[in-house]
């Protein structure tokens, strides 16, 4: 391992009065500490196999150094983070990019890194060499019933690969759709796409979930087959129970609430899980809460109170993964800043007082709501997010540390400058 | 009556021989005319009635001259259009804007006029002199039971002027949502208007139907509770099968795929009817087919595709109506380009050939599809619309007549030149 | 006076120990404390006179109790919040709803308040009683001189009424523009509004600044005759060096980087000032802040930065208004957030590690330029702007004040329950 | 050549006569029908040398067969177009992707195919193999001066090229700008920009003119440095007289008003070209006219409007450029539908009827002047752009001809399936 206990503990030492100052000022100001560190310490956001990597767009890709070149190097980079942070415990697995050729082995070096295997990806939005059919014009919606047979083989293959390595869920995001009006019937796209996801549902062993992801455009121009929530909700609704809805923040037309369609999929016990990251403009994959950072925390206060509404678990009964792209970043420190923006959102949700929020409501006080909800967002609650890491191991100030480490120089040294994960 | 049959008819003598020219031209052009002149005779667009006198913004309005400043006069201006078109057969009413104090003698008028009573509309976006509780915070939504049984109440009274009139609809737009973060529990929000819906459901005749309009913000600028599609196809599914969505072209987030929306829809059997209108920002209620024509041939499109795949009724079996504003243009004048766009548009789709479009879907042959549309699209149609006119007795060139005519001109006289209407 | 100068002692005195304590802290963690609760303390937004009010959309308008009816109140209720922050202390007029009848009554009463007259506003956009021709289509892009010459000459008469009362700015927003294409021949239009503004410029005394508003659509609905930072641009260059670019934070299309267009616009000495307020979808003019803080700090960096590198005065070098519309909040509750969030915003900016983010960005090392932001952006600064305040003589915490004393309650026994103000 | 002039003599033999009876009732509708069909003749749309293969997007490209695999291939392929269209005589070439390793053969070729060098296009926002330093973090924003250095050089080295082949203009499109708040410091991103381009202006010929193209955002997802018109024209105004904006229409925020940005930069004269496409999201590349064909025929309106109000030649005083991805048609197919779209709407501009409209400006009739528009759109002139096709020697229906001669099959019998055209 890159960096040791020993690494972690020296880094912590150095840092200890200074964040010990820091968190006795927190605790005297606001109520609820142990608790908000106690959940803190369980919420683990996995991590996709995709993005440890540089990522590129359409114009192209600047690879950095020290990539992870196979699936064994991209446990350990998460590895990596999740000792940094102890927060990254799992990994969201991509197939074809990552399957796993000794499952076994794979599985024992998750375990000694203290990794568990989040949402399985099937990856129907591309051809892959030696693929008999291609998915040109679509898979689930293409008007070939051999595509669509082929696109439900292979997420019947993405859960094999999934059981075999303990995972409990599926992502299922197509990115069918058209390009141009007339391209498509809608209805008929609609139908098989049903079709196959029913035939894909009816593989799913019984303590599975199946995510159906939406978004809005790209890479198709004009429509898609899971275009938005409703859409997605649809589909799921007509499959059954384990059909849930996973809401990328990424994925929706200018100006979404996304913090309302949350709400509402969470009141209609639909909402499976998140891929977080942020953007200006589109599915721009930004580092999470690089742009907004507000309404990450509108988000989780959404999370926060309404999963509290329905008895759920907040660590365990969603599924929580980043999905984002690195184009200028390292793939780690990004990561390791999107962790932390996430955590820190949702300290902040755990921080409203919905008591007073709710009186607030009650009586249409609007302004008071505001204040609430602002008192929480505004206080500086990274203490207790260092907090949380420390007890669980972790180091105060990962970043510093990674830079500290030269865990970057590190890996080149190991993998050399060339690499290129496999990925976007 | 302002314009006589007699003035109509000179009108049309005039123009007769250069419209046979076309027509006779086009006929050797193209296959199916007499159907689609037929189709077209039979498609009615409803007026609503708060669109007779000039818009306005919250930054002011500029009245025109010779608005109708009751009900009679504002059935007066839709028979006069009707005449002109023989495609605006139908009035959408506004309560409490247009509550009939007489409604025989409305129903008499309005069959005078060959017109019938499409949706009756409600308002709870607004305070009325004299009304007991306010709508400031919202109405179905509102955390209040008494405000959220006012809005109930209201309802049922809309429904009730509706049965004296016989109409067959009720549509409801809620402006209910909120401003900022925090003012609203989304959930709550969500439960009490589907509760109060429901109520309202309660009340309609079994040979109703109830539109649940959304709209994605406007009035409110932070949450609606009727926002999207997705959210009105959920209150329509939990209402029953009376319950429909109704899709206002302009109440939808930047770079929406509108028809698309209206392909699910129809395929889901919940599309209940139309608000027509064209915007290039935001609800900004312009002249139908002012901006984005092809946008609106493409709404058609699914419409006639949709509906032939469910044995509809083009004409009887949606709502069809117009809701725009008119800040700049003669309120008369833009609702008669209005129609005429929309019997374009839906000449448009009539005439697309779709088997040939089904061939090329079927063989991903996406360039000739695009053709196929296209093709449709560029066509010029005019003459079949004016000729639909022309057979149901209506003029050649409506606006032409209505200038040549000097309808708002007489109008003025009539009813003077600071007349307001009610309405927005 | 509503508040008295003991009451907001009391009220200091009452939270002084808990301030104190996080001041400490905060002192203790931060460095540069002194200069920014210096440059906090001199830092004044001003109010717009037209936002006392309760505001409206087109659908309407709630209002609320005690409104000001009249100029003298709404230097009263400025007064209010002045006293109360210490940091509103002038006032942004609009003519004709703001004429001061006895300009040196209005002057002495200011002075009393300690407000001085930031910039005049002029009005175009509105018919008023009694003018002679209709801005229906626009005033300085209209095609008729006469609507062109009674624009300018509104202009002069705000010019002087600026002058005897010491304000040294005037703010043009044009709402000018076109509903449909077509309507207007953009090259004329612009033309003609640059006359008019040639025309308005030369009355405008040698120490003033004319301030070229722009906005992207509303009222106008396809075209805005002053649309964007690059048309608002031209017309100021074309003007002359006392001409300027006024930024109001609602005025953009969806997803623009405000921060980059004011960095330019500083950099070509152009840019003259700003509206703050905040939106989710057009110019929803919600509270500053509420929607986008993390936005509005970065805006404010980049005024920090650009004013700084020109060696420019942060209080009185450029224009710092607040342009917003209260629909659903006490106004003057509203009003004291969105100071409280512009004052946090700049305290954040003032706090970014400049050194350090310019080597970060000499270097590019995007993540560590990401983390300085964030760390200025985090840090809960809320106790330097409270500090501001109190050295000030304000209160430590205005609204609790404003809600312990039961000012809205006071005004509405002086004022009434029904009491409408002036404004939109 | 694969399709033979008497291949097109056949053709048009058989659609003759249809052909000629549309026309005919067309010369009888309209006036000016032979100084339409005279201008259309001379308008010509050259083709980049980047289009002539299937493009992707980040998630991946689905290649077609018998795409061409070096400059010779693809002006041949360019030639073919311009063979069935008479439309397409111009090629504009990319740099490195189309070195022409032996220029005068190269335009040797071209001049046999009756094609013309159009502008010639740069590439600072890719590496390059063998490139000594990486533009990962922008090319002429960069803040090692040896980056920027090396842009420069590029772009000189471009021009040469050009001057080698007989270009007269460069247009330079950088990817410029950020990914995150922070990365970079504006001013100095503007200002290093600035330095370059006047570089590479000093080395730009007398007779040439130099294109800076903006665009809002993509690759870069938080800033541009050359982001929107007002950017651009900031540039231009600095560079000197033969520097202009390029206006791509897929390069704006959602919702701009691209018609009027066209008038304004004509009438300041600092209008250099355009870069036609589609788009509905973002800068989706799509077909010309696919999805706004209004928007489309609006900006021709701006420029036929706009440039006979400066006496400029409509065919040769701009540069006409297509610059689309063709990701699910095949590539030439698509390119001929382009062209046709773009002569179909400067048809239709061309029918406008100035006088009509002015005098309905000048009159404030709104509703006349969107009929005077509507009528030049909503007439079929396809007639027109085929006779004008016809009459230069093209095929009257140019995509039929190229699938009736198997072109596609041919092009892969000679090239092979599997080719990759250079590209994005």
């Amino acid at each position: 391992m890159i960096i040791s206990q020993s690494q972690i503990d020296a880094h912590n030492e150095k840092g200890l009065a200074a964040h010990r100052k820091r968190l006795e000022f927190l605790t005297s100001e606001i109520e609820g500490v142990e608790d908000i560190i106690n959940k803190l310490i369980d919420f683990q956001i996995a991590i996709p196999s995709w993005a440890l990597g540089s990522g590129g767009t359409r114009f192209g890709r600047f690879s950095g150094g020290g990539e992870p070149s196979c699936l064994e190097e991209k446990l350990e980079d998460i590895g990596l983070l999740h000792r940094l942070n102890r927060s990254s415990g799992a990994i969201s697995l991509h197939i074809p990019w990552d399957i796993p050729r000794d499952p076994q082995a794979i599985k024992n070096l998750a375990a000694d890194l203290g990794l568990r295997f989040d949402a399985m990806n099937s990856n129907t939005f591309q051809d892959q060499e030696g693929q008999a059919l291609s998915y040109k014009f679509g898979s689930m919606q293409h008007v070939d019933k051999a595509v669509r047979r082929q696109a439900i083989e292979h997420n019947i293959e993405v859960i094999n690969y999934g059981i075999e390595l303990g995972s409990k869920s599926l992502t299922v995001w197509l990115a069918d759709g058209s390009c141009f009006p007339g391209q498509l019937n809608f209805r008929r796209a609609f139908n098989n796409t049903l079709e196959c996801l029913q035939e894909v549902y009816k593989a799913l062993p019984d303590d599975w979930k199946m995510f159906v992801e939406y978004k809005a455009y790209e890479p198709n121009f004009y429509s898609t087959t899971v275009g938005d929530w409703g859409q997605s909700f649809l589909y799921a609704s007509k499959l059954g129970d384990k059909a849930y809805t996973l809401v990328d923040l990424g994925h929706h037309l200018p100006n979404a609430n996304i913090e309302q369609i949350v709400a509402l999929l969470l009141s209609e016990g639909k909402l499976g899980g998140f891929h977080f990251n942020d953007s200006k403009y589109g599915d721009d994959d930004l580092t999470v809460g690089s742009i907004k950072p507000y309404q990450l925390f509108l988000i989780f206060n959404e999370l926060v109170e309404g999963m509290d509404a329905r008895g759920m678990n907040h660590a365990t009964d969603l599924g929580w993964m980043i999905d984002a792209s690195h184009n200028v970043k390292d793939p780690l420190e990004d990561l390791l800043q999107s962790v932390e923006a996430i955590k820190l959102a949702y300290a902040q949700a755990l921080l409203v007082d919905t008591k007073a929020l709710n009186e607030a409501q009650m009586s249409n006080d609007v302004a008071a709501a505001q204040e609430i909800l602002q008192h929480a967002f505004r206080t500086d609650l990274r203490p207790l997010v260092a907090e949380a890491r420390l007890r669980a191991g972790g180091a105060l100030q990962p970043l510093q540390l990674f830079r500290d480490a030269k865990v970057r120089q590190q890996l080149i040294g190991k993998r050399g400058e060339k690499t290129v994960a496999t990925g976007l």
